[in-house]
Parts: structure tokens; C-alpha cells; sequence
């Protein structure tokens, strides 16, 4: 069965997993398209896939009766509205993070998909279908004993001035938000952050490098530099310690070479690069889920979870408090 | 344009090729199957392609009208014949090596295509296509200088007591044979095999390791270790030295641990596993050019030539002695 | 000039630094022992130094005319005394960690050096001498921009069940806590110690593994990683991170096999072999500075400053809070 | 007891020599020195012995009653001439490579040294001091099963223009030759060289880069590149298969660093920095021996081999041909 889908959202991000869809999956066809700017919508029309239909509102694609799934890659704000049509529709939705802009409306696309009693909602935490993070969880799961300490480093070579201190949280860390607590199969229970001097690369409303320390309820003990003016690369390093020992993500692979007197490898300055092909894994994973009218993968509950856990490192970035973090039960949809 | 393929030959790799064509890949349709095992056949009908039709022969299937392009993946010996049948047709024809059990066969192939003015065949040297070969050659043509020698070896753990002393060059050294002449973009012009004491993990049939030495026309000396029961990993070397700097072949993607007084990461030991990405990646391309009524990628040609330089090599296996490779004028269909 | 030495103290350290000067270095020669096991000083005289004299006491092989410069190898408590005795005698002292067991008693030898006037003193903290260190110093110093983060970790196979939680401080972080001020040229302003679930691999009274957060004068932001039961081996970790790129200690030496599907090297587990050669380097220090009369290398300046940070390293560990580090005025003597 | 050397030949390496024996190393002192030019005796005199007498030649030092033990580092066509002498003399004598200039001259040696019925003679093979080397060897002979193949490299950034074709054997694959048979508890029974096109980095008269053929009376195949136009560093590869796994040689250390979209490390450039603590160590090794009357490490026998093989690469680069190499039996004073 092939799963027709509407895309609400043509910018860069929705223009990519359209062409991912018709040029490179199985099993989906995009047949709607949406967007603010109708323009954008009618030229991913015709570039990559002629015979959709350009919907005015996303509310509009989301009812048409010929679309089955929705992606929403529209501006975050207005994620949440989207997400709780497609729940209302009844069809499964793949939502780019954040799945809202706000803790309490993520908590309404989680009370929703719980009421409707089945998932819908995959959010767009591409790093779980990392052929690294999946080989490094395997490990963590096998090979190392108990984890006992995680020390993380997400670092871009620059940022553009709008990017401010919070940021650092919503946009950078959201991903170790996730994926560390995919990792360990744990909860945060508090976030401290400390700040280093500021880099001369950074600007003045940018404390940059940032120290986010994360604690678990197995007592995990987490670190995570957030440097974002590094300069010299992307470069998203993880290193687990478990009681018998540690593993370590895989570095991208690059050319060793030997030249003006260093051994030397490229090191990615793109974030774009980096998780590349995790984005077709998780679409993949997406189709193959809405074929049989559900959702797998990151869901609502974990986009909720990162959102309360995020504004607890923004808090801890404003107090410089160790502060708690605390999670509602878990709905036993998500278990 | 969806590409409706038939496939002669189902054994593993047939299957596996289907498998990606109805599963993973885009733009073709499994139609028709046909093995000398018509239970075969019928199986892999069964689980993976239910619409195909099963032919009682490799040549009816070629010669039905509903079949756009053809794979052949039957046991070598009968590569040639569904070759020739497929040109014949006029339709493309993606051939798993060798093209043909001789370099007569091959080139009969190779005139055949000619002869017809268009390039309808694409041999399955999946190596060029590998994400690892591919950025070294990169690196190759960019960044080292004139390569003047290389430096390979192509391990495996273990062989079957069936694997004899010339299949080290048939079976292991051709796709070095195939994959370094394209990563220079030059050719052989000798060939020598020099053996070193035997491992006592081999067995009377064959001498194992072998180091093969290949001089090019530019010039370049390469050296390959072949050593097919070195029991440690499936484990494939290549080393290019330059004028100016030299350049690796990367490792495998793996997790670095430290445990049990080591630093440690797995090798492989399936040489399934080692370019398994690359066969999705040569027959996608097969599938976009036979889209286009032509073939792209490793050649007729490309087959005749790694005939012809692995007879040499077999040649000098046997004799001890530099035995010269001395090829016929490349047709320009070809360039 | 052969300085003539006398060892304070002949266990384990005192008689392999004694076999160092008779053996292996230049520019000494051990002409006095003494420990309060004379059986111990004894031995060492009939091994190693058959010359020598063996006193009856640290005090009266200080006073000896024979003896030029003196080595503290006592157990810790007595080393203050000592030190204390050799300013008198105007004898340049090496002594090995730690310079006293209080930070009172380390004040009392910088104050008796500071009166004297001239530098007598080194203590044994040999990681300045390590070529590891030393090259990443110099790579610090030129080549990664202002340093603004340290990642580091101190690692052990196990400890003795004697060996309790403040004992990762005084034992086992005081190596970080001098290596690293000396390697950012920096001081310390603050420490917290925050905890990871306990090891199973530990015991009651020690709470392994804990991470140890320091801030410096400069804003640079420290963490220590001190994880004493790993049990995979003894491991020294280093991480600078600047703005302009980052740079790690390198690993010791090992010799890198592929055998068993493993890439494998070796890791040390005993703590003694990861800085043997250091021991030669300082010594040799020490000794080419006391034939000029005077001490080179870490000073009792250092020494002290050593124990008011360890002090409230444990302050750190005894409360969960940030304990701030406040250091005297650094006297001229020590610039 | 101190070794009274003499020290015949007072360039760069004998003063370094004499600087090791002064300055770094316990139990020899320089009461002699020697140079055909008398003004570079005295300026080491000067500099490093000053309590050293200058002799008028190498062989007045070598009677003088008060030399125990002779270093001979002058010009390369005299070594054979004060070997001799020395051995005449009875005392121990350190001989830089090469021994002789000729295999005779060699054998005249070890035929002296054979008559004489003890071992005097040392030859300055450091590689055998350096700790890469003992380490691999350790490996090689207890962990990775029966050697089969060694693949090693000795690449130079770039060479004078005296340096011509033969000097890649006599002055650069020379240290292979020895540190091999050594390293694999072997002896060579045949050479052969193959020529890659020629680095435009080289000069008329020096074909660059060459490669080495090498094989053993117990089979194991060596192939040696020599490349001393490589332009990006001094660089020493070997890795020796067995037939249960592989071991290479460790990289000498350096700092890792991420900088400018880069992973990287410096390599060596300078030949005098990669062996630098070997030449300490051999030069121990020699002065304890000496102490006994007596010589250890590599011998006259092993300088002999060394030329008696070097002669066979030289014929085999003049021959293109497969050249045997026989060696007469080995003196029991040898084994």
C-alpha cells in the first residue's frame, strides 16, 4: 500500500523529505501540499511531485479526504495546531521537533493521542536512526555494565546573531534531550548549567560555550558541552561509562590522510551532514508505521518529555540553580 | 517511469536484488523470475513479489514483453548466454561477475554491445559504488599528487575446502582488479604473485596468503595481500601513495570500547555485511539508467578487462614468473 | 658537581628513587639513608648505595656535612618536619607529595622558604614532567586559542578497601589539581563535587565514581572524572578545549593488533607505569637545580595551593554545595 | 666501575655520542677524542670533555692505556680499519653503521672477532633500542601466531642530491634489513626490487620511490617501501601478519587536535627526532657491557649479514631480477 501524504510546511525541511518521498522511499506519495507562502508549495509542486494539490490551510489538507498522513514542517508555532487536526482526522502525522512551543501544549497533543487510545504522532528526533547512536545504544545495552556517567560535547563551527543563549536549550541541546534518554532508557530528574568564560567568537547576547549537567533517576550522571562558536567543526561526541567499561559514537567516516607533515581527516562543518541519512531512516520508519494506520518512533509523550526538560535547563541557565525536573506519569499508551 | 525487471536466477544474491528492488529502491517492479530451481523461483514470487510471473527459462523471460530490463544472477557459467539474449532484446541488463568464465566470453559481449552502439550492461563491481571508495577516490584525484604506488589487502577469516589457490584471484582479487584500475583511471600492464609460507590454518589446495603485485601504465605498483583464512575479520585494506601525501580506504563504521584491559573495536567478519549499502547504491543507478533505455556504471568492458587481467594474474600464479597484460584498444563506446 | 643526596624514608618510592641517582641519572650520588625501619635503610644501602651511611634519624642525616641535598620518602605525616629541618640546614629538599598534610603545615614551609629567600624546595608532582604534558602545554600554549573548558578523567582498575571517598581528592585528584593549574597557567576559584550512582565494583565507604567541578580565575570550567574502581584499567585523560580548536594528552604507547574480530591495544592497569619516565625527568631536575643550590619545578608554593584546593575539593564532597577556593597573594618568590 | 672511551670521529654523531656519555648516560666517561680534523676534537674537548686528551689519530687512542673502550664514528670507509684495531687491542668498540663498506671488510671483522673468541664489537643498529620496536616484538612473538608477511615503510620528506639510487639500500633500507631479521628471528634468502614511475620530486640520478621485496628462509614475504622524496614527513610503517592476527608498529606520540575543519597530528620530519631515546639506550646497553670487557646487541656477524644483504638489493635494483642471497654459516660465538 502506498501512503499519500500531505505536507504542511514547503520550506527547506518540507521540500527535503517531499523529494525524500517521492525520490528515494518506498511506500509514500506526496499528494498534497500547504504552505503560508503558496508559492513555495506550487515550486515543490513542481519540482518534485507534479500531480499534488496545493491546499490554502494546512487545516484544509489535513481534511481532504485523499490524504492519509501529514507531515507538518511548517514554523514551530504552529506545529501543535496541526498535529491536534491530524489527531482529530485520525491520521498519522510525522511533526518536525518542537512538537509545540510550549510544555502545556505539548501536554494537549499527549492528552489528545491518549484519549484517541492508539499513536499517531512520530516526532522528528532523527538522531535515534542513527546508524551510530543505534550501534552505541546496542553496546550500552550489552557490553559496558550499569551506565554510570555520559560525557557529551555538541559543537558548531558558528552560529548566526539571532541565535541567544536559550537557544542553546531549544535548538541544540533538545537533541541530547532526547536521544540521551532513548540511550540510557531513563528520565531526567535535574539540570544544572555552568558557564565557562565566553569565547571572543561568540557575541553579547550569546554565552557561548555552555556546561548543561543532567541527572537521572538511576543516578546517571550527565555532561554536556554546548559550544555552538567552536569553530573548527561540527562535532557531536558521546561517550557512555558503564561499570565495566565505556563506548564511544562513532566519528563520521573520513579519509586518513598524510600530507604537510599531519595525519589528518575532514571533520564535518555541516550539521546538515551529519545525520543525513537518519532522516530517510526515520521517514522510512514513518511510512511503514502509517501504512498500518499508526505512528512509531519518538512520539508525543517524548517530544513533552523534552519540552518540560528543556525549560528546566533554560531555568537553570537564568538561576545558575540545580533545578528539579519533574515528569507526570507516564500515559500507558507510550510504554 | 517504473522499470518492470525480471530476474534469472534466485539463488541468494537473485533474491537479495529483488528484495531491493520491491522494498528499499525506487523506480523498478519485480515482473518476472525464472532458476533452474523452479521452486526457487517460486519462492521468492511468494514472499517478495507476488505479481511476477515465473518463466521456465532465462530466455523466455528476456523475450516477454512486459519485461523492461533483466538481472541475471544464475550461477556464472551461464552469465554469457543471458547476456548475449538480453543485448540481443535490446534491453539492459544489470549481470552479476564474473560477465563471463572467460575473456573470449566477455568479449563476445563486449563486440555484441558495440555492435548494437549503445551501452545496455552493467557488470556488478558493487565496490565502486561503496560510500569508502568513493570519497577516496576523491581524495585521489584531488588532493595526493600523482599516485605512484598502493597498498591493499583483502582478508578474510576463513574459506571452504572448495576454495582453491586460483579462485584467490577469480573470487577475491578481481574486485581489486576492478575497483583500483577505476580508482586510478589507468590500467595493468603486469602482473607477478609471490607467495609467502603457508598458513597453517589453510589447507593442501591452496596457498594462502598470496601478495600479488600489478604494474600499471602510468607507472603506479600496487601490492595485495590476498589471505583468505587469516582468521581475525573480514578486513579490506587500501592505501594510496602519492607525490605528495597518502591516503586510506576508511574503516567500517564501529564503537571504540575500553573493557577488560583494552581499547577495542569490532571488525567484521561477514564480508555480507562490508559493502552491503553499496548494492543498494549500484542498483539504484541500474534502475535510473535502464529507466533510460541504457546502462551507467562498471561496463562490459570493465568485465572483459578484469577477464583478461585475472587470467594474467592466474598465469602468474602458476609460473613464478611477471607475466605482461596486454589489452586490446578500448572501443570508444566506452570512453 | 655530584650532588650528594640523602633519602629521608626508604620504602617503595624512597629506594626506587634511590636506584634512580645510583643508577640511571647523572649528577648524584645517594651518600645517606634513614627510616624509622633501619632494617629498610639498611637494605637499600646493601642493593643499592653500598657507600652510603644510614642514619638514625631524618634530623641527624639533614645536619650530616656530607649531605648536600636531601629527598623526603617518608610516610606523609613526617614530611613537614623534615622539609621544615632542610630550610633550616639551607639543603635543597625534594619531597613527594604531600608537601604537609594540612594546608597550615604547607603555609609554615612557604613562609620558612619565603623568609630564606631563595627556592629550596620541589615537589614531587611528576606530571609537569611528563612528555605528554609537556607537548600538550605547548600546544595549549600556541596553538588552540584561550582555553576555555577541560575535560579530564582519572581512572583505576580498583583500590584497597582502606582507600575512602575523601581519599579521591588527597590521592588521586591532587594529580589533576597541580597538572592542570599548571597547564592553563590559571588558579582555581571554586570546586563542586557532584555524585553518579555508586559502582557496583565499590564499597560502602567510598562513594566511586564522582566528577569534580572546577572553576578557574580565568573562567575556564573543569571536570574531573574520578573513577577509581573502572576496573578496564588505569587511564589519564586530558581534554583542552580553546577557541580556536581543542587538544587531547596523547595515549601511552601500545602496540595496535587486529586479531579475534577485535582492533585491539592494550590499556596500562598499574598506575606505575603510566608515569615511570617522568620520575627520571624530575629527579634529573632536581638534581642539576641542587647542584646550583637552589629547587626548580613544582615549589612549595605550588604544594600549598595544592592543599587549600584539595581542601575544598572535600568541603565540596561533605556538602553538595560550590565551595569557593580563595588563595593568598602569591609571594614574589614563586613568580 | 666507569668506562674510559675513546671516541674516534668527532661529527655530528660522535659528539652527540660523547654528549650522551658526558651528560645523560651513568658509567662512561670521554678521556679520548679523535678527528682527522683536530679542530673539531678540540671544540668537543672543549665543549663536552674537557679532561679529555686529543689524539693525533684513531689508532694512537685506540693503544692509549687509558681508554677501556672505544667509540669509532668516523668517516664510514675508516670503521673497518679502527675495528679492527680495536679488536687487536682487546677492547670493546661501538661501530656507527655500517661496520665495513664492503661484505669483506665486514668478514674481516667478524673473522678477527672469531679468532679473538668474545664478543667486543657493537654495531649502532639502534632500532633494536627503540621501544616500538621491542614492544612489537614482544607481540610478534606471543600473540599473533607464525609470521607470514611484514609490510613496512621508511619515507623521508626529501633527500640532497648526492643521495643517488644505491644509497636507498646502503643508507635507508639498511635499518630494515637489520631490524627485521632481528624483529622476525630470521634470515634473508632473497631480494628483488620493483620500480614505481619516478616522484617528480626526485632528482635525475635517484629512482624514488622504490619497493623492497624481501623473503626468509622460513618464508615470510617482506615487501619494504622506500620513499625519501615523500614531502610530508619522516615516517617508519611496519606491520608484521601473522597467522593469527596483525601487529604495527606504535606511532610515535603527538598531540590530537580538532582545529580548522581538521582532525589532526603533526608527524615527525626530522629523522634525528624518531629514534632519539634509542640511541641513549644502545649507548647504555654498550657502556654496561664494556664495564665486563665484553659487547652486546647487535654484532659483527649482524653488521656482516646487514652488508652481505644490502649487496643483494643493490644487485637486484641493477638487475631487475630476483637475486639470492647466501650467507655462510653463523660463528657459535653468534648464537
Amino acid at each position: 500500500m502506498t501512503v499519500r501524504i500531505g505536507v504542511i510546511g514547503t520550506g527547506a525541511i518540507g521540500r527535503d523529505h517531499a523529494r525524500r518521498i517521492e525520490k528515494v522511499l518506498q511506500g509514500g506519495r506526496i499528494v498534497a501540499l500547504s504552505d503560508v507562502n503558496a508559492a513555495s508549495a506550487e515550486a515543490v509542486r513542481a519540482d518534485i511531485a507534479p500531480d499534488a494539490r496545493v491546499f490554502a490551510s494546512g487545516e484544509e489538507l489535513i481534511a481532504a479526504p485523499e490524504v492519509d498522513a501529514v507531515l507538518v514542517t511548517s514554523w514551530g508555532a504552529t506545529h501543535e495546531q496541526y498535529v491536534l487536526a491530524a489527531l482529530k482526522a485520525g491520521k498519522p502525522c510525522f511533526c518536525e521537533k518542537p512538537l509545540a512551543t510550549t510544555a502545556e501544549g505539548a501536554k494537549r497533543i499527549v492528552d489528545a493521542e491518549v484519549a484517541l487510545g492508539s499513536r499517531l504522532v512520530q516526532v522528528g528526533f532523527m538522531r535515534r536512526y542513527d546508524a551510530g547512536y543505534v550501534a552505541l545504544k546496542k553496546v550500552v545495552d550489552s557490553e559496558i555494565g550499569a551506565p554510570l556517567m555520559v560525557h557529551a560535547a555538541h559543537r558548531n563551527p558558528t552560529v548566526p546573531e539571532q541565535y541567544v543563549t536559550p537557544m542553546a536549550i531549544h535548538d541544540t541541546l533538545i537533541h541530547e534531550i532526547d536521544v540521551l534518554r532513548w540511550l540510557l532508557n531513563d528520565e531526567y530528574v535535574s539540570a544544572q548549567v555552568v558557564f565557562p568564560r565566553v569565547s571572543s567568537h561568540s557575541h553579547s547576547q550569546l554565552r557561548d560555550p555552555q556546561i548543561i549537567l543532567l541527572e537521572t533517576k538511576k543516578g546517571v550522571r550527565i555532561d554536556v558541552e554546548v559550544f555552538v562558536n567552536c569553530r573548527y567543526g561540527y562535532d557531536i561526541q558521546c561517550q557512555v561509562v558503564g561499570e565495566e567499561g565505556l563506548a564511544n559514537l562513532p566519528e563520521p567516516m573520513s579519509i586518513v590522510m598524510r600530507k604537510d607533515a599531519r595525519q589528518q581527516n575532514a571533520i564535518l562543518t555541516d550539521w546538515k551532514d551529519r545525520f543525513i541519512a537518519s532522516y530517510d531512516v526515520e521517514l522510512q520508519d514513518f511510512l511503514k508505521a502509517a501504512a498500518n494506520g499508526t505512528a512509531s518512533g519518538p512520539s508525543s509523550w517524548d517530544g513533552y518529555v523534552a519540552a518540560i526538560s528543556s525549560d528546566a535547563c533554560v531555568k537553570a541557565q537564568e538561576t545558575g540553580e540545580i533545578v528539579p525536573i519533574s515528569l507526570p506519569e507516564r500515559p500507558a499508551l507510550y510504554n
